[in-house]
């Protein structure tokens, strides 16, 4: 295992140290937990929190701050964080008006996250919490609600986060995000796997004609391995497998993303959007905002994701709005 | 060669498309020539230009935007665009107040640029050039003015920018430019060397527990080949170097990039600037702003560098001012 780290153990409290230094002007850690808040917030708002395992960089911490995340818990490589650091981040943040948290659904996250809820609930914290389930490629004939949430969280957050700076109550906030979640569909790809620095090995193979297809953000294999082909038939049957399950008319509106999944260069997650936009445009759809970049990654994994939001008028004005956080990508 | 791509030769152009795509409402392409220029700007000032060779993403064109760059030239991967593209952009973006070409110090951009800035001067524009020299990773011994131009060209173009918007004359921004790369120095190491689609195999070879040492931003092979080491380890030779290089005493100050090359997990890039931050503290150098991600890679190349820029007064203020591209960090 060839990687930049000191021992394996230490590499998320680092890379938090490494990011705190980087940009304390923005944030702050709370002590005695893996979480940082915003350094200053509007009071009078509800707060919009996330969070999961590291190795996701930017996400989740580069997109705290304003008009996005107001806090941000942060567990081991790919592992949730416990429910307690959960619950000082909510006792941290909440200035009166209530939480909304953020989550993928993945078991570990419910577990926790929801458990710090209630016992934030006891405590006296109005508390919601809203799952991200975009994921189609989780596996064919699942529903929504069974399905891992992916990319689709970067778009939650940027709206919710634009939603509560304007002012709305906790529960038009948690509706907002079910229904940004219900309108989103992702779907990614990998040339290669990542490598889990306490494993120390890829977390499957692949062999150098193979891509594999419907893969996750924690290197997990996908629905199925097929042969390498060129960028523009890969990004066809990942509109394709998208569209079938979020129907759409031509006039409808969207975002999207393209997604580095964190070993891909740039450059190739544009001539990816350039198909994107063009299988987009045939079908009579409009893009009117997009981001192409290394949103939310999986440590070293080389692959793309791609991320459908079927927007309306309320939903494209919040995804609009200004946000300032370190990675945020401006349009 | 398993890559996202369509056909070597078209990489540069779908790029491009790709990212016109995505930023329409910031840059709009330049008829004839591999050039964006921004969509809107105010009239009555300087003009800032830079470009180069393709594969660096985001540079060139993610730096295009408010307070940064005004216009990017690019060529094919890793190679010059042609003087004629240049001098399109140059009649394309002077408002009367004239043009500062931003440039590294390449053969082929020399020539390149040189050319185009002769060839507008004879058309009536007022143009100067500026060449940054940061890298002492180009060879022992070797006197700045020989040296490669890398990350160091993007503390350049913020403080360029920032100065411009300002209302500088061309003579004043030239001259800062020209001091900002005097006082910054950098240094970079690979794991894995970086595959030009157009060869379709890897730069040089490097053995599972080789570093590559002083590598540039075009997949040469470095000033040496060391073993493996923690990346604390590589982060204190890197400092060292560079310090030997750019003399500093307790309490001067400083702005820093950590820099990916492409490959390179994010949260690598983070412990690395833990270490960074470390060193220059303990040695009573007090950092005023830092940078942290993929600012200047070189296609899929595992590896980074780091940046130093002796500020003073007027610089820390210029690259602290505003600045909105799609791929700036934010502090």
């Amino acid at each position: 295992m060839k990687r930049f780290i000191n021992q394996p153990n230490d590499v998320v409290d680092e890379m938090l140290e490494g990011f705190l230094l980087t940009h304390g002007s923005m944030v702050r850690r709370l002590e005695g937990a893996r979480a940082v808040v915003r350094a200053s917030r509007e009071p009078g708002r509800v707060a919009v929190v996330t969070g999961g395992g590291s190795g996701h960089e930017p996400a989740f911490l580069g997109y705290v701050g304003e008009g996005m995340l107001d806090a941000v818990v942060i567990g081991d490589i790919f592992t949730s964080p416990p429910a307690t650091a959960v619950l000082a981040t909510i006792d941290a943040i909440d200035s009166g008006e209530g939480v909304l948290l953020l989550l993928g659904n993945y078991s570990g996250d419910l577990m926790n996250f929801g458990m710090a809820a209630e016992w934030a609930r006891q405590k006296g914290h109005l508390v919601e919490m809203a799952v991200a389930t975009d994921d189609v490629g989780t596996g064919l004939g699942t529903s929504q609600s069974e399905r891992r949430g992916v990319v689709g969280e970067f778009l939650v957050w940027k709206i919710c986060g634009a939603v509560v700076a304007e002012g709305a109550s906790l529960d038009d906030a948690k509706a907002l995000a079910d229904e940004v979640n219900a309108r989103t569909r992702s779907l990614g790809v990998a040339l290669r796997p990542c490598t889990v620095p306490m494993l120390g090995r890829p977390t499957f193979d692949l062999a150098d004609d193979e891509l594999e297809w419907g893969v996750g953000h924690h290197g997990e294999r996908g629905a199925k391995t097929i042969k390498l082909k060129p960028v523009d038939d890969v990004v066809d049957g990942l509109t394709e497998e998208i569209l079938a399950d979020l129907p759409l008319e031509p006039g409808d509106e969207l975002a999207t993303v393209v997604n580095g999944l964190g070993a891909t260069p740039l450059c190739e997650l544009f001539i990816a959007q350039r198909r994107l936009m063009r299988n987009l445009e045939r079908l009579g759809l409009h893009v009117r905002r997009s981001f192409v970049g290394n949103v939310f990654t999986a440590l070293d994994m080389a692959g793309l994701s791609v991320t459908l939001l079927h927007l309306n008028e309320e939903l494209q004005a919040r995804l609009e709005a200004p946000a300032l956080t370190p990675f945020f990508i401006q349009g």
